[in-house]
Parts: structure tokens; C-alpha cells; sequence
């Protein structure tokens, strides 16, 4: 019942073979290659458009350096309280600028709204000098709260932005959960709606190290290669990067595997909601789902062999949980098994 | 004809499968499963000591995560004039320290001595606040010229740093091939003549990507997981480098893949040596050779299809070089054949 | 009517006379003089303890400067919402630690309690690796609501700082202030509540540019020097300085000037709770004053000469202003006169 | 005999004068006030150009600040080995960028020639993305060795820095005395010849503390606020800075102490000529002395009470101290007497 993290599974065996298959022969390092100029053929195929494709080591990475090649000094990125940049990475996004503020917009379910990113961005603009300045807009997708953001959100959201100078950027660990859970394409969660830069996860949905940053505007992108070297995130043997991507886009694997997660992640909160001692916190889109239950039932759950975590729950979120409750989330992926979910079932009904 | 760096060529065979051996089933992420501490376990093993090992995604990042480990405000490192960490990672080292100064110390084929280190650290203390403080000093093994510290020397240089008070870091990007090419353990070329940190490289020596900072001094590894996360150099699936050093230890495999290159390396110079138009810059000791002709000749070298890099002669040795000469580097890897060393003594008789 | 805030005047007459006594002769550049020494012994008089005394150019940078001693990787410091530290210096206190998150602690009137940083700290430490570690605990004295903390709040939250290993930073700005509002020793409310580094302003209250950090925790401030000098914060000539601050403290002339001040502060908010059209927001505890009234009187104040800030009401505070309505703060200073109160009174009564 | 720096006066009695004139009132805090624009006015007529003028607490701020104003990733700032930016800055240079590189060009005196930097600059861009990308070259006015470039020098310099598309900065710290050592005008001594950037001291020649940052390229300039706010480098009361330099300019006061403190420095130079224990290291341009004599003799020196610094001969001057001999540096200022002058010559003479 391994339901902790999607990054507990090794990588996809069509993804462990093409690496085992890339293996031989000498290849120019530190990227260019013939093979890996190829893969990044692939991003601007998939994306159907000219984007650049910077490779990093982790989905922490991607989003520091993807914040940091739009740096300023006073800088200052809007994103939500629970963002993963502003709670969860350690410091990276302000590590890499020297210094950039995290500033947070609050909202329901992980997700902020264009009006409140207007009103905070409204506040900093009017701090003048003392205040700093901004720097770009993050949005999670998906978020942090396993949602969403529908097209038309990230629009508004990118127009805020863009009316204010500024990029925006999404952290896409999640990037193939959300296109299938919304059912568009890379290109309409992205740049068509205003998205300046991704970081494009692939190692959470079946790759074994695979991240990375996708530049839409050149302006933003010409310090990457910089950034990257001088933050020790330029691999040598880069094609074992393109190797994974390679097989990861094939025959459309990628969203496959997404499909699956989502799927199973669907079938783990119909199980939740039909439990009498866990409820669904909110209704999941994607394979993450968040339950609450009686402290004791999630102590129960754990001796029963199911791995998953302990939740914080958001800040507007508290009043979902008890006093006697917690919150716990479950993640399905790419190798979640019927298994696993059937052993589920039964650990939840006990 | 591959000579143009040992990490062009991908993962050895056994390390590759070991990979794929180690992919199935469900391993908790970030590091520290069983797995991971078996790996580590056997770190100490080759070490004879209570190594603490960090992984990171390069061998940049190694040096400069070892080195700001250790870091203070306008902390000086001495290294030398020509080592990797001072003019080749596009700052890295100055970067995780938000501003470390990389002061040279020279000396000839890419090493410095004790009594030179001494007279630069002199100076940098005489020179009271405004020349900041010594913070580490560091060598490579093997040097920037293909070139080892004895152990002797390494001792004397660690003599020197403790006596200030700083740490000794190694870069050892090729730590195999010095071990090799000493005839010496792990232990002795380390911390048994007082190197306490060693950026401990598997990537050019047959892994895919599998680097660490190893850590004997408890004191200096304290702040290293946060240095590392906030870095964006703690790779989630961690397991997919355990796996590559699981294998590179196996049997002494990484020590077998470096007495190849070596060997390939040390007859390389000895077809050099015989020709009539390249000469030997100077004699390598591991798998790195450096040779001086006309230029004429480099170009029509690389005419024929030899792979190798056109070499800056260090300032040491630019005396070595002639004004129609240009000096040239040839390295053998783990990967390197009887058929490209045969057809690259073809190319030089033409 | 000069109430836009306190460092609007220039430097008290008998402090600016001191630096023109003080001007002859030569001294040690740096500071270290017997001058120098000097004063920084009437520090240890005044604050009854072997206080370390470090000048620097601004109050920002004394807070950057103060909480970068104690810097951590990853590492993150508590303060209030509305800090000065958060969000009015530019990024300063991120920049200089290489970046340091200010996570904000809630509460009311500029405040917050033992308790809501109790649980601020424990949902950081829950975070594990990817929360980042606390560094550090700050209050703001007086607050940035004009308020102060009493003494057992004070000492109620440095035993939560340090029951959890990090020291508390009291960013003082208006130290004095405080001081006389509290009616206690500068020891009472610094380190005998557990205090361990202040920013010690002289500038709001008198002087021309006299800023310290002062730390009683000799192991907090042993790079002190080098933190001070890389950021350029060393002034060659320190006894301008010095000589301020001699004047300052001579015959508690910098009592005196914030006792009037706080004087003046109650004076305006007199007038102000008296007035109809305005009404007092909270009720002032030093030279602040902050007070709500229609926009339309706000304008009306500002055509008829008054000098005051508007105000963005904080976090807790938006209650208190109603749809047509302005916060405004006027801050009284050393220099504040008869003549401007009483211009104000008029201003106000029109 | 104070000859130990330029720093060790206390201002000139006309600007501590005019410090006290400009004490009353009340003025815009931050700068940007009247009198501040009408200093800046002066500043422009002085320069001949439409300069922007940002204070800045020290005039290590002043060169780390007006490098870090152009900052890239990776960046290497090409400087004379001695340049006080690569070696008496305690790192500030590297720590305002989080990790500038400082690379030495060497040169006679303190000095290199444009050839010399072409060399170096083509060194870099050679090595590629590894070696980092030049940001900007500086040069200091005068130097290290109290030598000035001359006019056609400093274009030369320039115009292989523009060539390569980088900023020349010059660090001013002694500006004055080098304008006043080539009788020339300040513009042509700076933006005529090509300098972006320059480090304009007024606290060596006769301020209590006052340098700002010249920038003549507006595009260099955009970031300067908030790069000065974030460093803690803004001045509340900055009109106590424009006070220092309105006095300093009034009736070419800065010249005539600049004048003053060279013809003192060009009668300790003949003093020591003329002595047979002690030589002229090199011959001065300004108002420092390098001599060179018996280790004894500079003992029985300091005896008689003579203040000077003891002075590492730079790297292509050491061959100028003998064995049993040491460097030594004396320094007039415009505070420099008679008396002191009459008393080092009795003591030089015994």
C-alpha cells in the first residue's frame, strides 16, 4: 500500500530500458549532442512552439533557477501560502537569487485568484522602494491541494502578471497529472495562456531524475545556461536525461502514465468517500488525495501497513479537520498497482 | 578516436544493469532508505573510517557544497592557479558561498607545495580584515595536469591547513585514477594524511551521474543536508545513484575501470612520445595526457578524426610551447578500446 | 507640521556640536581608537553587561547584519506580519544571509505572543529538511504599529526562541522610545528578558547616522567584523560615529529626547482622539500615532500643510477602517515643537 | 608624523562647518529632497555630463555596489592582481553579486596595459561557459601604488572593454588626487575616456563620510536603488552626505585639498630621496610614498613615532626589496602639516 509520495516508484520500464539502450557509443557532454538536440525537438513538438529546454537535476532546481533567470534585486514572487517554492524547497527560490522574498496570495484549495494576486501585487507596488519590487508570479498546477487551475484562471492570472511587467511561471512537478486531468494540451496550459516559464517535472510520473526548465520568452532564458553551470546543474552525461525524456514522450507514455495515476488516485477517493471514519477533504483532480479521519483511524491505517503522509492542512482549510482529526494525503502514480488499491480498500474498511 | 573526455562515453555495462536491477518496487525518496544506507555502509567500508557521504548531481556541485560547507564571510580558498574549482565552474564555488575568493597558489604541473601554501596563507593573514579570512584549501587529485599529489606532499599540505586552523578539500573528480596511480587505499590518499572533505567523483570514471561529498570531519557535514536541499541537490528517487555506486564498488570495479584507463592513458603517451612531430608536454600519471606540436599538426590530427581538446598551457608551463606549437589533451576512459588506440597512432604516423 | 516620520530633522544641536568638537586630530582609521573604545564602554555602562558593540551604516543593515550572525542554511526567522524586516527593507535581511525566508507570525497591534510563535516554529520544525530550519526569532520594539511589547511578552518569547536553540533579535529602531514608554533599564529590556542581538537606532532619535547591532552573546557575534566589512559597512572614519553617540548618551540626553517625542506622540493623539471627524486606530504607546478619518478629510489635512504617511492598515487592523476611510500615521520626533502640535490641532479643527 | 592613511584626519573644518549649517529643519528623509537634487545638480556641472549620483555609505560599498549594478552569472571582473576590490574588500565585491570571480591582470606599478587585458578577457571567453563570462573591467584612480593611468591608458582600457561588450568601473577613492596629479578635468578623466562607472571618494580627502556611485550609463544605473536599499546602503538623513559634498565642491575646496595632500606626499617622497637608509621605491603621483629601506632602520622609524604602514612589496615589485630590507607606505592628506612633514624629515634624517 505504498501511497506516501509518486517518487517512491523507480522509473518505468520502457524509461530504464531506452537508458540501458542510449548506453553505448561516445557522446559530446555537457548536452548539444546530435541525441539530445533531437529530444529537445520533441519539447518544441509536444509544446508546438520554439521552446527552449534547460535540464536540471531536481523539480527544486527547476523552479530556482527558473525563478533566478528573472531575478531583481528587492525581488519578490507572488505565490500561494502552501506554495512548494515558499514552505517546501528549503530556502532554493531565495538561495538562488540571493535573496528573493516569497510573498504569499491567499486562497481556497491550493489556488489563488487573479483579483487577489492584483490586490497583493497592489500592496508591494504601493510600498515603494522599502517594499521591494516584483519579480514574476508562481502558480502550482497542480497545486499543492492536488487541484487544478482551469485555462481560464491561469489566463487571468497571467494577465495580472504581464499588466504588472512581470513573468509568469508554474512549477509543472505535476505538469502531466494536470494536462490529463483538464484534458488539454501541454501548449494550452502553458504559453497560449500566458505561462513564461515551466519547470517540467517528469521524474514524479516515471522517469528516475528527469526535470527540466522550458523557457517560452528567449529574454528570459539567456543567463540560463549560466545559472545552471554555476549552480552545479549541468550534467555531464546529459543524454542520460534526454534518454529518459526520449522514452518518456514516445507514444504519448507520459500522459499514459499520468491516465493511470489519475485514475487510481480517482478510484482512492471513491474508496474515502465510501468509508464511514475518513471523509474526502475536497474532491481530488489529479492523484493526490487528501482525506480526514479520527486520529486514531489514521493510526490505525498505518499499523495496517498503508504508507502515506501526515498532512498540515492549509491555512483556509483548518476548519475541515477536528479536534480529534487529522489530515492525510495519499498519492497514487504510474506504478500504483489494482493491488495496492485493493489492499487499501480492505485496510480502510477494517 | 575518443579522446576528448572521459565523460563522453556513457555508463559501464555492469553499473547500467545494476540500475535496472534496482528499479522495481517502492523505496522511500530523498535518501536514507536501507538500500541507501547499505550503499553508504560500503562507502565506510572502502574508506575504513565513519565517512559521512552526501550525493549531489555533479561533480561542480560537489566541490561547492564541500567547500561552502566550511564556509565564511570573505573566506578565502587556495587552491591553484589552474584548478578546476578557480577558473573552470563558472563560479560555482563563489556562489554557494555567496562570495568566496579563490586565491592561487603556484606551482608546476598543476601543483602547489606546503611551503608555497604557507607564504599565500601569510600573506592573507598579515593582511588583517580587509583580506578576509582563510576558509579551506584545496587540491585535486589528479591535478588540472593530469598530475598527482604524493601522499607525502598531501600530508604536508594538510599540515599547513590545520596549522591555520582551515580544512583540506580534495577535488577528486578523478579520485580512482590517483588511487590507482599511487598504488595507495582510499584511506591513505584521504583523511589518513588529513584531507577531511573529498568531492568524491563516479561519473567519469563509468557511472551515469553519481557524485559525492564525503565528509570526515563531523563538524564541517553538519549544515551539509541543508546546503544540499536548498541547492536543489538532493534528487528524490536517491536510490538511482546508490544503485550506480552499489555497482561501481562491486568487486572493485571502480578500481578496474580506472588501472584501464590509466593504462590506455599511459600508452596513448607512449605512441606520443615515439612519434616525431608531438612530444609530451610532461609525463602523465593517470589517464589524461598532454602532448605539444605544431599547430599544423593538431589541425590535421583532428582532420583525421581524433577527438581531443586544445589546451591552454597552464602559466607554468607556457614556456613548454612554441610559437607554431599549440599543446593538446588526450584522455582515456574506462571506455576507451584497443581500436581507438590503435587507429590513433595511425593519425599521428600520417 | 512635520509628522511624516522621525528622521525628517536633522541631528540635536549638541550632537551635532560634539562631531564638530570631535572633528581635530588624528585618529586610527576603522574604528578600534581609544575614542572609539570609549564609547563603546559607555555602551557596557548603559547596558550594565559586556555588551558587544558593532556600528553600521543604516538600521536596515543593522537588522541584516545582526540576523545574518546567526544565519543557517534553509534557515527561517519569525517575526511579525508587518515587520520592518519583512516587508520594508527591500530584501535586505534575505540578501544578506544569502537567503533567509521571514516567515510571519500573527497577532494584533504589531504584536504577537509566545504562543503563536510557538506554533509557528512547530509547523517548521514539522516540515522537516524541506521546511528549513528556524534561525532566528525577531520582535520589533517599538512595534510597527507604534506599540511595545512588555517585558514579560518579551521574556515569554525569548524562552521560546531559545527552547528551541535560536536567539532572539529585538530590531530597535526606536529603542529609546520604547524605553521611556516602558519606564524600564535598557538592560530590563534587552538581555536580563533574553534578547541577545539589538539594532541599536540612534538616527530616528537625534543623531545624524549612528546605528548599531549589540550583541551579548559573544558567540553570535565572532564574524561580526567580517560580515560588517564585506558588506561595506565598516566606516573608515568610525569616530563620527562614535562622537554621536557620546553625545547621545551624555547625561541621558537620548532619554530626554525620546521622553519628548512620546510627549509630543500624546499630544497629537490628544488632539486627534478629540476630534470628531478622526478618530484614534489604537491607542499610541510612544512618538506614533496612527488615526482613521474619511478620505476626504485626510486630503483636506494634507492641502492644508500637515506632513503625515498614509498608511496601509495592517492584517488584523482592516477592520478598523471603514469603506471611505484612510489610515494616516503622524510621528513625532526629538525636534517636534510647540508650533507644529498646535498647527496640527488647528489643521485638524478646520 | 600621521602619514598611516588619508582616513586617520576627521573632516575639513568648511564641510564639518557646513554639516551644522545644514543641521536645521526639516527635510525629505531617503534622499531625493531639494538640497539633495541641487548637490546632484553640482555633481552634474562638475562632470559636464547628465550623471546619476547614488550615495553610498564606504567606498567599499561604492565598488561592490557599482560592479554588482552589472552583474551576470558567472561573472569575472578583470582587475590588477593588487586592485584593492581583489584584495582588501574582505570579499565584498564577490559577496554584492553572490559570487563575482576577481581576475588578476598583471602590470607594472599597480597599473595594466590594454594589451594585457585583451590577453586575460580572451583567456575567459576561450574556456566557454566553464570559464564564466566577463561582467566588467576595473581599474583603480589612483592605485595601489599611488601611480594614476594616464588619459590615453585609461581609453585604450576602455575600449577593450566596450569591445567585448562590459562596463569599465573605476574605483575613485582617491580621485581627486589623481585629477589634480594629470591636470585634467574630471570628465576627462572619467566618461571621455570611457568610464562607466566610477567610485567618486570624498571621505579620504577630506569628508567625514561621503562617497556615491557615478554611473554615466543610465542603463547601468536602473537596479542602483534597490541594490543600495537592500544592502542597508540608503542614508535616512542623506542630506548629511550632501552637506559633506556641497562644501566639498564650493570653490574647488575638493581640489585644493587634493593639491595640498599631493605636494605634501611629493616633499615626503624628496625627504626620502634624499636620505641614504631609505629610497623611493618607485616615484609618486600622488599623495602616496612607497619606500624601501634596512628592516632596522624602518624599526627605528616607528620608534621615533612615526606613523606609516608596512607594506607587502606587489608581486612585480618584490625584486625592489632586498633581503634585509621592508617596504613602507606614507600617506599625506589634506590634514597633513608642516610639522609633520619637518618632524619625519628629523626623524628620517637621525
Amino acid at each position: 500500500m505504498h501511497f506516501a509520495s509518486d517518487n517512491w516508484a523507480g522509473a518505468h520500464p520502457a524509461i530504464a530500458d531506452n537508458l540501458a539502450r542510449r548506453n553505448g557509443g561516445f557522446v559530446k557532454a555537457n548536452g548539444g549532442s546530435d541525441f539530445d538536440l533531437q529530444v529537445e525537438q520533441t519539447f518544441r513538438d509536444i509544446f508546438e512552439t520554439d521552446v527552449a529546454v534547460h535540464y536540471v537535476g531536481t523539480g527544486t532546481a527547476a523552479n530556482a533557477l527558473g525563478l533566478s533567470a528573472v531575478a531583481r534585486p528587492g525581488g519578490v514572487v507572488l505565490c500561494h501560502s502552501e506554495a512548494h517554492i515558499r514552505v517546501d524547497e528549503c530556502g532554493a527560490p531565495e538561495f538562488f537569487a540571493a535573496g528573493t522574498r516569497l510573498e504569499s496570495v491567499d486562497g481556497e484549495l491550493g489556488r489563488f485568484d487573479a483579483a487577489s494576486l492584483e490586490t497583493a501585487i497592489g500592496l508591494i507596488e504601493d510600498g515603494g522602494l522599502n517594499a521591494g519590487q516584483v519579480q514574476a508570479v508562481s502558480v502550482s498546477q497542480l497545486t499543492e491541494a492536488g487541484t487544478a487551475y482551469d485555462l481560464d484562471t491561469i489566463g487571468a492570472i497571467a494577465d495580472v502578471a504581464h499588466g504588472h511587467g512581470v513573468p509568469l511561471h508554474m512549477d509543472g512537478a505535476r505538469f502531466a497529472n494536470a494536462v490529463v486531468a483538464l484534458g488539454c494540451t501541454p501548449a494550452e496550459m502553458s504559453w497560449k495562456r500566458g505561462v513564461d516559464i515551466v519547470s517540467f517535472g517528469g521524474t514524479k510520473n516515471g522517469c528516475w531524475c528527469a526535470e527540466a526548465v522550458l523557457v517560452f520568452n528567449p529574454d528570459h532564458g539567456r543567463q540560463m545556461d549560466y545559472l545552471r553551470k554555476r549552480a552545479g546543474h549541468i550534467a555531464s552525461k546529459a543524454r542520460f536525461v534526454s534518454a529518459q525524456f526520449e522514452a518518456y514522450f514516445a507514444d504519448g507514455l507520459w500522459l499514459d502514465l499520468a491516465s493511470h495515476a489519475n485514475r487510481m488516485g480517482a478510484r482512492v477517493a471513491g474508496i474515502i468517500a465510501a468509508r464511514n471514519r475518513f471523509r474526502l477533504a475536497w474532491q481530488p483532480q489529479g492523484n493526490e488525495v487528501f482525506a480526514v479521519g479520527p486520529k486514531e483511524a489514521v493510526d490505525a491505517l498505518a499499523e495496517k501497513g498503508a504508507q502515506f503522509s501526515h498532512w498540515q492542512p492549509p491555512r483556509a482549510e483548518r476548519h475541515l479537520v477536528g479536534e480529534d482529526e487529522a489530515m492525510i494525503r495519499l498519492v497514487a502514480s504510474f506504478a500504483t498497482t489494482d493491488a495496492d488499491v485493493a489492499a487499501l480498500e480492505v485496510a480502510l474498511a477494517g
